[in-house]
């Protein structure tokens, strides 16, 4: 593998050179800050810059987004303290899913039989209802189903059943997940 | 699962709300600041904000405690940079333990079968003498044992038993712990 | 196990003392620092405080280097958003080599059979083309071997294998790599 031979003249990042300064030294460090705890102010910050965010989206502090324009969030989503969106390729965040303090979203691969190290990326899609519990990570390409789990510390490097419960590293599924008044939802 | 209708009317924080708010925009960056590295400085101000935090402590730099009224630490603890106990419930450590560098101590859960997705608190118990090896993870209701020990990077969901070593994602134990004095100090 | 015990006395950091005081408080919050995004001001002042470095090295933001003074780094290597170089022992990353986002080397241990918890330090050799996939953790006295891959979020406490792909937590081989170029550079 050389890295000197390394090209990522494939990738664009899906807005204008002056909009990613623009978004690295103003927009997010904004939102990234502790001193700025509303929601709703880094929901309005997040949406001038391009992403599509519903209601009721509670954003907590030091929350890291790579390019908003490239992410989708529905209604009613929490984003706890310290996760981190590195959305090279799009995201695609459903409404009422949860992720938890410290999750890590990682859309970006490298093709490893490749000579040169060849950029791979890959959306990710949280479905509806689904928790990512804290200090989990989430590999490119990952789809995690309607009201899936990923437990405490879990790494899923694969895309989550619906309804659910995966553990561990790398993540199994573990059980079913039913809610109690038998609907589902 | 509906996170509109998500209330957290049962959990209380211990604190008034000024207290809060003082901790969130004074003490807590004190205490993160990498620009005051010493010790005792960062033991008084926890302490002003109501934990219990016993002799010879050291606490190193980006330390993050979310709750300091919820905080009881022992003698001669060390506490790694980055660690950071988000004491949602009451975190206990007692003398002699070692949490690591970006060590994460996790009291907070969800009710994952409840359709408003309750929220579910349990204290961590940090045993004597035991040690929480760099990028660790600890979840909601733990026991760690009198010196028992959780590897680099190990997730412990479950409690961990007395001069046990731990590893891996979910911990499992490896090993029986022998000091070799002897005695089990 | 006894902390009041404890005596780093037989470790000593390869630098005088003013020479780490002037790292922690300029030259590693200026590495670090966000708002200075080009590697080559990065890699400047990692060499002036006597890292070895070669060229078309890539440093990211936020990344943290312990000791600069105990880092060697080969030509065209890659360092991470986030990664820290815990390097107490020495760091040794050879050409080719990339170090993904959040990624942590962790040279220190203790002795757990020591009844004063006897500080172990270890170094890490990250051999040539291998690669370090996000959030993964390297402990100490471990070898990456020439091409080896660990996967996103993989812990390895032990040696990695040439040409070989790791993940989970503890980190087990899973394939060989192969570069489809047949020639294994």
């Amino acid at each position: 593998m050389r890295l000197d031979k390394y090209t990522s003249s494939d990738y664009t990042p899906g807005a204008p050179f002056w909009k990613q300064l623009l978004w690295y030294f103003l927009g997010s460090p904004l939102v990234e800050s502790p001193w700025l705890p509303m929601s709703s102010l880094k929901v309005g910050i997040l949406r001038v810059f391009g992403a599509r965010i519903g209601v009721g989206v509670r954003i907590k502090p030091r929350v890291r987004v790579k390019f908003p324009w490239q992410l989708t969030v529905g209604d009613y989503v929490w984003i706890g303290e310290d996760a981190w969106i590195d959305n090279l390729a799009y995201v695609t965040i459903e409404s009422h899913a949860c992720l938890s303090q410290g999750v890590y979203l990682c859309t970006g691969n490298h093709d490893w039989s490749h000579p040169h190290f060849e950029l791979k990326i890959a959306p990710i899609h949280i479905q509806e209802s689904s928790w990512i519990a804290a200090k989990s990570v989430i590999g490119p390409g990952v789809t995690v189903g309607r009201g899936a789990v990923l437990t405490l510390g879990g790494v899923a490097a694969k895309s989550l059943e619906s309804m659910t419960i995966y553990a561990g590293n790398p993540a199994v599924a573990i059980k079913e997940r039913k809610l109690f008044n038998g609907s589902g939802e």
